[in-house]
C-alpha cells in the first residue's frame, strides 16, 4: 500500500505529520514524501524542515494520494507540473484525500468540480470559486475523495481512512497507540464554538498574511 | 521565547511536530530543533526525517524545554550528555514539558524524583521505575514541569502552556487556527476506553517492539 505525500515549501507540517504518524501504522503501508525536488522543504511550521525523498515522476501510481496545506499551497494552485501530476495519480488510487488548504490544490487540479469538500475554515470561499461544493463538515468523503478540515483534522481522517481500508480494529489500535483521546483546554476549534471576536481576530490576522494575488 | 525541542533518531514525530504546530503560533516564539549533532534525524513516524538545526551546546537557555519521546528515546535513558543538558538548562527554564516516553528522558534525568508526571500508558511502570509518580491524567503540571501522555497528547498540552504564558485568549486563537475541534471517529484513544481486546494487541505488540535491557 504505497501512500504518497505531496510536500513543498511552506506547508503546515501538522496536515502532513498527523495523517503519517496515523497511516505509518497501517499494516504494509509504505509512506513516500514526493516533492518538486528531492531535498529539505522549509514547513510553515517555524523553522521545522521535512524532507522529499521523492520526486513526482518517481511516484506514478501510489494507492493513496494525501495532499496537506499551508500558505505555500497558493503557488502550486497555478503549478501545472503539480497538479498534472496530481490528475495523473488520482486516476489510480484508491484513495485520494487532502488536509486543510490542500482541498485547494485538489481543486485547482479539477478533481473537486461539482463535489462536496471540506478545508479550512478560512478558505471555504476560495474552494467553492475552485469549482468544488463547500461544506463545514470536518471529514467529507465524496467516493474515493476524502478531504478534511484545518490542520488538525488530518488525524480523524487518517483514522477513519484507515478503517475504510482495514477495519474498525485496526483503526482503534492505531487511536490507542497514539493516545489519540483529545482534551483540548478549551472548546474554541471551530468558527461555531469559538467566541465571536477570537473568530474575528484570527480571521483578520489571515488575511493580512494571502498573498495579494 | 525560546523553545528548545529536543530532536533525535527514533523520535515520535507527532510528539514533536503537535507542539511545534501550536507553539510556533505563539507570539515571540523562537523554535529551536536541538539534537547532539546537526543534521538530520530518521523519526519513528515511517521514512519521515527532521533536522536538527542546533548542536546542545548552543542552546544552553531555552525558556521552554519540550522533550519528545519515540522508541529513541530508550537510548537516551542512558546517555549522560543529552541528561546533564536536560538538567542544565532545566535551571533556568521558565517550563520543561515532555511528550509521551519524552517523560523517561526527564525522569532519567533527575527531574521527576518523586513528582506526579504522565507519558505513554504503555509506559507507566517504567515511569514509575525511574522515580516519579505515575499519573494517568492526560497533562499534569507540577511546578514549571508539564508533561504530557501518549504522543497526540502534546496538542492539549501545548494549547495549556499557551495560555499560562500568553492567555486564554492567545490559545483559543490558536486553537482556531489549526482547527483543532477533534472528532475521532471511534472512541478507543485510551485504555480505559477502548474495547479489552484492542488494549492486549497494542500492549502485545508494544512489547515486542521493546528493547531486551
Amino acid at each position: 500500500m504505497q501512500i504518497a505525500i505531496l510536500v513543498f515549501d511552506g506547508l503546515t507540517a501538522l496536515d502532513a505529520v498527523g495523517p503519517s504518524e496515523v497511516l505509518c501504522r497501517l499494516p504494509g503501508a509504505e509512506l513516500r514524501y514526493t516533492g518538486k525536488e528531492r531535498g529539505p522543504v522549509q514547513t510553515e511550521t517555524g523553522p521545522l524542515r521535512m524532507f522529499a525523498d521523492h520526486t513526482l515522476d518517481e511516484v506514478t501510481e501510489p494507492d493513496i494520494l494525501l495532499v496537506p496545506g499551508g500558505m505555500g499551497s497558493r503557488p502550486l494552485l497555478r503549478d501545472e507540473e503539480v497538479l498534472e501530476w496530481v490528475r495523473s495519480v488520482h486516476e489510480r488510487t484508491r484513495w485520494t484525500t487532502s488536509v486543510c488548504t490542500g482541498s485547494l490544490i485538489l481543486a485547482a487540479a479539477g478533481l473537486l468540480d461539482g463535489v462536496r469538500a471540506t478545508g479550512h475554515w478560512l478558505q471555504m470561499e476560495r474552494l467553492g470559486s475552485l469549482g468544488a461544493v463547500p461544506t463545514g463538515e470536518r471529514v467529507v468523503r465524496e467516493g474515493k475523495i476524502i478531504t478534511a478540515a484545518g490542520v488538525s483534522s488530518g488525524i480523524d481522517m487518517a483514522l477513519a481512512l484507515v478503517a475504510l481500508e482495514a477495519g474498525d480494529a485496526v483503526a482503534q489500535a492505531i487511536q490507542l497507540s497514539i493516545e489519540y483521546d483529545p482534551q483540548p483546554p478549551f472548546d474554541a476549534g471551530s468558527p461555531e464554538k469559538a467566541p465571536d471576536q477570537i473568530v474575528e481576530l484570527v480571521r483578520e490576522r489571515a488575511a493580512a498574511r494571502e498573498p495579494a494575488s
